[in-house]
């Protein structure tokens, strides 16, 4: 087993903050390589050795497993709510709400284990993300209203209308987890059912 | 307890085989009601209780309440083919696929509380209904042809890409199940994307 940040704290902690933060985040880093490759059960051991560090130090960070599996959850909507952000700022407001679409989807496989394993463990997902889950909710909701003033998207369309729609791609899309061509065409048919129809 | 059907089988059986058929068909249909009210939990008592027959006329007829509860969604699958096939010789092409696709949903609530009964109770559920499914599939795969022909639905959408949408739909539905008004949009923003896009 590891000592190495086992040592008294320094009397000058403000340092040590910023690294036992640094710590923190490369855990959530590797926890979520360990757990994507091999599902949430992998074990808090095998995280601690692919990150090169005692499980005592895992522990300090992350009591319980399913601390770690939550806080690994939770940094994945927040890097979601990056993501979107800087799709706002970077592209124009059609191309950055269907990108986004598209990087949910993707994440969504994951993210489904993960909240399944968490409601195994009788974890309520909803209370354990919500302060995540609302940021990422906030940034989807300045997205969609971009993308409607551009007429990207349908306008009737409201927040919780796509977050249920996303939550049944994800459910479709998993149902077509070994039929890859069949997945992009059943996609299309729901990102475009989003887009205006014409009037004519 | 009462003692409707246990007096001894005549020797012409042909007219008790009619009367049993009909008695099954009756225990199905109010097992189908008890467990749409008051979901999959229901017991055989209480369906034994409202067809006004002894509980061992149910056990006669299925022998476990998972083999009825089996019974019931098979009975739904071929009861919505059957709609089907009727919407195929009634209605255009575009119209009857729509209009199964109504069906289809609004089904998908009590199937899926059915199917999940089944599969907690340690029962394969595809392989429990695999005749029945088989059939249905059969049929949408008709519905579907004909309303791509007519020009009505994309071309390129392949049956399992359609029952995943369907799939997709019954989860995105759950999770709006007290949210009508977002439902409604929700489910046109997915039907509507099934439909082929302008060229221009």
């Amino acid at each position: 087993m590891t000592t190495d940040d086992r040592t008294p704290r320094p009397t000058a902690d403000k340092p040590l903050r910023a690294d036992a933060r640094r710590n923190r985040e490369l855990l959530l880093e590797v926890a979520e390589q360990v757990f994507t490759e091999h599902g949430p059960g992998a074990s808090t051991e095998e995280v601690a050795r692919v990150a090169n560090v005692g499980i005592a130090t895992v522990f300090r960070h992350f009591p319980t497993k399913e601390a770690l599996l939550q806080a690994v959850l939770v940094r994945r909507l927040e890097k979601l709510r990056e993501a979107a952000t800087s799709m706002l700022g970077e592209r124009e407001p059609g191309a950055a709400f269907f990108a986004f679409l598209d990087l949910v989807v993707d994440h969504s496989p994951v993210k489904n284990a993960f909240a399944q394993a968490l409601a195994q463990a009788g974890i309520d997902v909803q209370a354990a993300t919500s302060e995540a889950g609302q940021g990422l909710r906030d940034t989807m909701a300045v997205l969609l209203a971009d993308a409607q003033r551009a007429g990207a998207v349908r306008p009737e369309v409201e927040l919780p209308d796509l977050v249920a729609i996303l939550i049944g791609a994800g459910a479709m899309l998993e149902h077509l987890a070994d039929h890859p061509a069949s997945a992009r065409r059943a996609l299309t048919v729901v990102v475009d059912g989003l887009r205006p129809r014409p009037t004519a």
